[in-house]
């Protein structure tokens, strides 16, 4: 298929490249022109603005917050002016429940289609089109995008036919791994302040119960306190989290364990942790209530 | 060996017949005679007073709570009085770490040997010798209990030389689990919210970064609401969570998300919850938080 | 002087009064009409338009949310448009803190004034000018509302030179009253648990340590269940308090309390509570919780 | 009448020095001997023995915690074994709930009479019998102890006809005190980061609806921080929240927000807090969490 790609992070680098290698034919555009290059040597075309990549059956977006793709799908020559009737916009980026719902409405209102399709996995997942995609939207926009999905993922899950239902369920995933964050922190606070080695608790953990691969990463990087260079920087937690509390508050639905985890996002960052810091940093603040010894020079 | 077990609740009895499996002459003593019978069918002998049950190499037990451990070991007739000098107490029940201290002084006071050794796992697994044991004490009566430990368990963590260590390590296992299903109702219960079902959530997550079988044993009993018959009765999370807190508070280090947990567990026995319902019962709290119609009747 | 007041619920009606009985010339507005005779009637003039109460030498705004105020300030033929220059925007609405920094950098840009004065009290103290102003903005601005910040007012405080700053103020006492709230809440929910009658316990309460008021008048709703009619409605303080956070949030600075009062407002309007419930009826969320027996029909 | 004192901290000393200023026949008991001299000079007598204390028609404890309680009550030559029947035992330490009721249950057995009396207010207060007293038991025991709670306090408020309720009233009161605190806490972070002079907020609060002597006292500790030397130490804040929170769980009442207090008073402990501090240094806690700048040497 004919197909823009819009954001060329990490992620919207390794999602053009897997197209690429699907054989999609790929026009790519990003505000700073450096990071297009890697990908015109593999095939790729570059576009000049962003309605050059909107001719295509298709256009990705993959931003990294909802200011991003206000300005990209809302702004002067953005997606929504550019994008041909029919033609078919992806959003992929991990943003609010409620930009979502706006992308959809301002769409239909040109007869253009849209559907969700954030994506789980870090940008080595995204590299080998290896990703998992919630997609969300009307029956006829998924099965358009099937082969596009295809190419970026491992697997689909369809969601809802309302796509910004997508974005909730990503924002759920995260919340979920920042709550094993948070209880891995709690309980190596107290178990240093027993005497035990948070390294052998961790080798204990995830030979019983907790065996999952979401323990044993993070479980070493709280108990070693190493944190730089971050998987994924402490202000896009603190930024999903605050997605979410603002997703469940339009629902009515209180989430005390999610407003802790806000709480430990600011104070994180309040106090010298920053974009240097990956989220799991979170999981030390435990200790330092608990005045328990820092082991390591990459802790706050 | 020759070894003593008092306590022959579903954990208990499952032990002694381990024990008996890998050709350990076994005394049992229950406070009901009637879970003695099906032990003396696989060979065990009978003990008419805790005395009886101390006269081996070593004595387990696997009681409820602090205050059947108290009457069994400090009370007339019990354990301190009649285990001989330089024979073992291996303390498998869920007990707080300040008793575990209490044990282990009094141990010391008389010439006798103490090691805790609380397990990792349900009933099933201590029927076939399938337990995790997390053992803490002396070198020398740790290697002593091995032959009996290789009996009960797939697995024995050497967590450190006081015994009350293992007790806590203990606790931090089942705050973690509490934690996964708090996650997961508060997921869940922002999920339906959104018009998603929680079944084909849970089938999401198990099939992405979730696949661990505390999320999907737990997250299935959220999704349904089937929370009878427990395998774990909510009354114990509570007991469990407040033994943590308890020697958190020993400890000076606070816990919020335990914190959390226990005002859960107090919010579901507060409203009828109580021996008839798993622990996993607190997971449906933030649904009745947020209003979210409940789906079965099993339900507070 | 000559004023214009644009918003009349019941703070805004009072405001017009105490400005009317002062001795200046107030012209008034409303989107719908019934508000304005009875101001008519004591002396106001009444503008077809918004630019029409922007001719004076200040214009006050009393509205109930950020919308509202994005509307009659930057909307066609706002006050942004319509004030003169040198003219002075007075912004007694309680609205976020970006919001009064969107206006103050607008006004700046026209070449007109702009300051803050959120204030505290009841309509009743409203309609007899003695409200608490807190005001912030240039120095020169302040001076010049002074005449009209004294008629409104039994007091003012200048808070800062930002015109934000008071905003921040503002929402920061709501949220010294939500806790008292709260914890009046929590505390009764025990102590009626132990047998007590709350308004005996109120009684004890507000003869020794806790005479204020606050105490007093939530105290005897709590006590007695009654919620309605509201005095300030339960939403309106639940946009408070998540105005609070977006602000804390902006700042990183993390409030834990905060928090928990904002998921006690969510749950109560998720579970029926709303516009005809006053703020405190979340003072009977504890109770409930701990499944004592609820004393009144007016309860959710 | 012919009255015992037991505990002579400076809350003790003072009630002994108001019964003997009422004309009271006062014989003290403390365990230093150093703190009985200044009372033998108002007219006290001095025991020898806690069982010289108790031959009187009533006996005061005024004790620190359940331990000293529990060794001056049931320990050998204690209270218990020493009043005679008939006598009386008022109980004005603020101890547990169930070290009341233990208290209760042993007297009765034994034929004498007790009542829980504890007191509200500072050691200031105790000298000059302007205490505030809390008095729960059979109707009997409280008027024969009226005319020794009328030398003590200004005021007495009979709670219930159960001894324990009224240190669940004493602890619930501490409870919102420490409440008040936490929520001056987060406000002057909160306001701190908007740049305003803390003292000049405490003055508007002070000003406004807060005029309460609470919010004055703290308020000034809080925005000064300075907690040094302490009216009531930090550990006696963490002791009476941990009491609260014990009694609660067993009566099945979550306490949100005295969890939230309790882990803030472990914080404050384990970061270097203690003896030293009062108890409203937890009030600073936010602002550590903020990364606001601590003004204050005093401070952790």
């Amino acid at each position: 298929m004919k197909v823009g790609v819009i954001g060329l992070g990490q992620m919207g680098s390794g999602l053009a490249a897997s197209l690429l290698k699907a054989g999609h034919e790929v026009t790519v555009y990003n505000r700073t022109r450096a990071r297009v290059e890697p990908l015109l040597a593999q095939g790729a075309q570059s576009a000049d603005a962003i309605a050059d990549a909107c001719r295509g059956e298709a256009v990705f977006t993959m931003l990294s917050d909802d200011a991003a793709v206000q300005r990209v799908a809302f702004g002067d020559g953005g997606i929504i002016e550019s994008l041909g009737a029919g033609s078919l916009h992806i959003s992929s980026s991990t943003i609010s429940v409620a930009m979502s719902g706006q992308l959809a409405a301002a769409h239909a209102d040109r007869g253009q289609r849209f559907i969700a399709a954030p994506v789980l996995g870090r940008p080595d997942m995204a590299a080998i089109g290896r990703l998992f995609v919630f997609a969300a939207g009307e029956a006829g926009a998924i099965d358009a995008a099937k082969p596009l999905l295809d190419a970026i993922g491992q697997r689909t899950f369809v969601v809802s036919h309302e796509p910004q239902v997508a974005n909730a369920v990503k924002l759920s995933c995260n919340f979920l791994i920042a709550s094993v964050i948070e209880s891995l922190g709690e309980a190596m606070a107290f178990i240093a302040r027993n005497g035990v080695d948070r390294h052998d608790y961790l080798a204990m953990l995830t030979s019983t119960l907790f065996g999952a691969p979401i323990y044993t990463t993070y479980g070493k990087q709280i108990a070693g306190g190493t944190f730089s260079p971050p998987g994924f920087a402490a202000p896009l937690g603190l930024k999903d989290i605050r997605l979410l509390l603002q997703a469940a508050d339009d629902l009515r639905v209180p989430l005390p364990l999610a407003s802790l985890l806000r709480d430990r996002f600011l104070t994180l960052l309040a106090n010298g942790g920053g974009e240097a810091l990956d989220w799991s940093a979170i999981g030390r603040l435990a200790a330092r209530d608990a005045g328990v010894d820092v082991v390591s020079e990459n802790l706050l």
